[in-house]
């Protein structure tokens, strides 16, 4: 099977090397990948590791695939031959709280740039019936980043307004899931080709922040000077000031991981005045994916894959990756 | 102006006197009334006072009405002169737990069914300017309730599964309430009329209850054998086996006040094995109405109103709401 | 080794019998038991399997020890040889919800009444170094349970006061984790010489329910008329009528899996008047006993035993469970 | 009657006036008031109104008094003649979200340096019997504060482990009720002598930040590397950092308002990886304040009062408060 192997930090290191097909041990499944999305945290593991763990080459990247089971390990009970399946972004997070053996899959877990995979069972979740193997394949880390945020932890609920900044995966998900539970988007983003693709999704308002930089004002006009519910804070930096100053008494500030800007500062002013929860967010447990994957199906969530690229076209998908594209981009091995 | 007023307990006893417009006195509002929603509870305080409070006449009946505030009184700022509002149900209970001085609207509190009313202005929510006085009307009681049942408390989300007895105002909402966050309802009804009636509205699942008396194990089949996240139970007796027996494993029964039956009975069983929350509803908080207020304008939520009357036919509409009607019945005085 | 075991249901089955001591397999641990809490359910699932499971002979009873790990299976690293450990009530339930292939030890799962037991790495908690053995065989289910209730669902805080029916096991808890909250215990009983004992622990207020059969009368006065907020319902049937009434507006009654009546009856008026969460319990995950352990080793909490017996003695200790001891009952192996 | 009154921002312009005692209007209460404790913002509100909100002179300062009811306005229904109260923070927040007419007592609300004060009878609470005059009139600020951040919105339970920086008013009710709820208290502090007057109420770990400047990694190692469960951040601007570093995973940092910094700076690796919850706390509402009070009867809590001055000596107690007393000052007007 070919599968991508990184041996030295750089793009340019990245090989298609060609090794036998494994056999899962006990309890384990061997998945024959269909699909795998791309997250930024994979070209930062790629160019030097800084995707959020100790990671060191050699290894594999990307966390995200969809695919079928074809073959099982001793005692491995989950799923049967033949099930469709997603990996989980946490191997070993099932529910409640994050336990410390947990690990990132695509480094230092399994990585899904394979033609086939390994998993623990565990580590996969049923992909639903209504969803394509590209569209399952980017539920594991943007879909579930989105669905902790605003579902598990926000208590997303109809009639609230959700800030969403740039057009990014998790942005994206978040918007479609504000749609999908009554709830309005304002999307912020540089770039009007972007916003009108946005408002084709379902966005209620949208802001240019190059034309309006303090984009906070304008979420309190667009709310009636009530303030938005959630803001899903994309960019750090000084930019967290403004997601605090666009928010109504008690709303909410999910800060995503791996931000633009690594270091977030505010004033204690609207900590007092607004009592904000500011909660980080770190992907999410097997069970936000299966609710996701559920949902999905339920209430035909399509999410918006921008390009999808063969298995070989790595390198260009992640150069796409760098010039941020509108959603995700997926690799696809079934053709 | 013109006002219902019961000397003595029967539906034959109402009538229909004119006094004079009262004065809006300190913090007080004068509102006009424009349309009036009738609660099943309303015909139990007339028939014997059994609605929920120690009730006595004379009482003017009704909790709930949409109209236009024409006058206020001293210090009275939330509102401006010909702003649209509702009553809250409950006077007095704002956010937060119930507090003991809380009354209910239409006996022993102040009743809507009038042509002017004076309400503290805390007792008064902004109308949804996208809704119309008489579905405005709906949301203060029955609105309220499915709101706290499944989103105050529930934390209803997309995917999840909501079943709904019976097609009156509670589960109707409780029906669109469901659609609006892109969930999946199942009706049951005795009723195939009504049963095609609720389709058409959004419902997912249909159950004849007199051809399938043993709905439960239809809503685990419907589920794939997981069983229902929210059960709004609105029969009692022993309905209420049959609704922990349908629902999933840490799902939730709403225990809707002023139930069919006076009695709940349970077998512990499936309380040990299911762990089910089961939580008691008493309409709800004024936060809970301006939360819902909010969703039915974003959402573009209509409610269900199976008849509008004229002022003068409280009569009829009281017979009407005796057969069971498809939603809510709503008097209108503004015509 | 030594181990009971029962080939068919009733008690006069239970047969000490001599078989070798197994050898860990991957992922597995093997214990040397010091201390089995026997549980009232052990007794049902004797005499005829009904403690809440499929059950069928032959199998080991007991779901609770403490002791000592003795072996690791190839790839078990969450324990050193020699660390203490407690067995998890429910095998496979870590955290968040009850997944379905979790599985309850002491039939159907691995039986803990064994001078050696195997068991998956993940089904033990590290035992806390302040509790002897004795003390910590006791936590997995009856203190478990408790702290569901009380601080896992019931947000048990300072100032609160929590109303125990009986004093087995559970109750006591019950009591002590009021007392480490800083909240009130009141404790029912028919028993005063129990009583007494209750408020040598710390009980606040006392009731003899042959004496008072209105007891939540009684708690109402004792509360200022306010009513308790958490109810322990250990009884069922129209007990249950009663936990409702001596509740606080939106208090809670947290049902106890394997009541002794196995129905409960309410009324729908305090469901309606008084917003009561009811919640089932059927034991906790294994952060609840993570949780309940730390707190234990904290809060100086030494858990009530009625009365050790050695290991030869299970058919005394069975007799005394079916009389209701104070507090819990404890086999040790380690004399 | 006597109270205090400032014209012009600067302490040195606070005069002692005397004027007519008022007379309560339509549903307010008169209090003779016993005890008035100083809070930090009341200084920064005499030095320059920079105490969180719009405040201009001339105004009495102070919000946290205790006293007695000696007279009712009309309809005045909450209280007896007689009945000891304590003032709310907040006038006019209740429970549940706060809400944007509520007023900050002390300006711009009325300030309650003064022998009687006139308030709305829903802004007072009754005052624990247990409780002093003195210790009850700390509960409504810092008190409520300190609840607010580990009961209210943190859940805080036995065994675990809360962080207080500094020895100030809202540290040591965090230090108090950490103690009352079984959870052990780890206090930072600069001074020797403070650490162990911490230590004699109950603080289970001291740390001095002079010989300690990295107290994050002090933390983790108090506690076996786990990381604290909650922090209450009183410092600010780079200490924020070290807040989040020694928190567990999914641990809770409050932020209370008015912090030494103005400023608060973050690094987004802990966001990522540790999935804090960090949450502004603005005192709280009136439901807090009466479970504090019902806290403090039951679990025996008497507040750190440093040292009592008399009502004409507020000109030392406000250097005092400058110095940064242990615990809380309070004048006394009933001597």
């Amino acid at each position: 099977m070919r599968r991508w192997r990184i041996e030295q930090f750089g793009k340019q290191n990245l090989r298609l090397e060609t090794v036998p097909v494994p056999t899962p041990g006990r309890g384990e499944i061997l998945v024959r990948v269909a699909a795998v999305a791309l997250n930024y945290r994979d070209k930062m593991n790629i160019d030097n590791g800084s995707g959020g763990a100790q990671v060191a080459p050699p290894f594999t990247p990307a966390s995200d695939m969809a695919g079928e089971v074809v073959a099982l390990g001793e005692d491995a009970r989950r799923f049967a031959v033949g099930a469709r399946v997603m990996s989980t972004f946490w191997g070993g997070w099932l529910d409640g709280e994050w336990p410390s053996h947990a690990v990132a899959l695509g480094a230092p877990g399994p990585g899904m740039l394979s033609e086939y995979v390994l998993l623990p069972e565990d580590w996969a979740v049923a992909a639903p019936a209504a969803l394509s193997d590209a569209h399952a394949s980017t539920l594991p880390c943007a879909g579930v980043t989105a669905w902790s945020a605003l579902v598990e932890h926000g208590r997303l609920h109809a009639g609230q307004t959700v800030v969403l900044q740039g057009t990014g995966g998790v942005s994206l998900f978040g918007l479609q899931l504000a749609a999908a539970h009554g709830a309005q988007a304002i999307v912020i983003s540089g770039d009007d080709a972007k916003l009108e693709r946005a408002q084709a999704l379902g966005a209620a308002h949208l802001i240019n922040r190059r034309r309006t930089p303090r984009w906070d004002e304008a979420v309190r006009e667009m709310t009636g000077g009530r303030g938005a519910d959630h803001v899903l804070e994309m960019v750090g930096g000084d930019n967290f000031r403004l997601s605090l100053q666009a928010l109504r008494q008690g709303g909410r500030v999910s800060v995503i991981g791996l931000l633009g800007d690594a270091e977030i500062h505010a004033s204690s002013v609207p900590l007092f005045l607004g009592r904000p929860t500011i909660q980080g967010i770190g992907v999410g447990h097997r069970r936000a994916l299966e609710e996701l994957a559920r949902a999905a199906g339920h209430a035909g969530l399509a999410p918006v894959i921008e390009r999808e690229y063969g298995f070989g076209d790595l390198p260009q998908a992640i150069d796409h990756l760098e010039r941020g594209p509108f959603g995700k981009l997926v690799l696809r091995l079934d053709r």
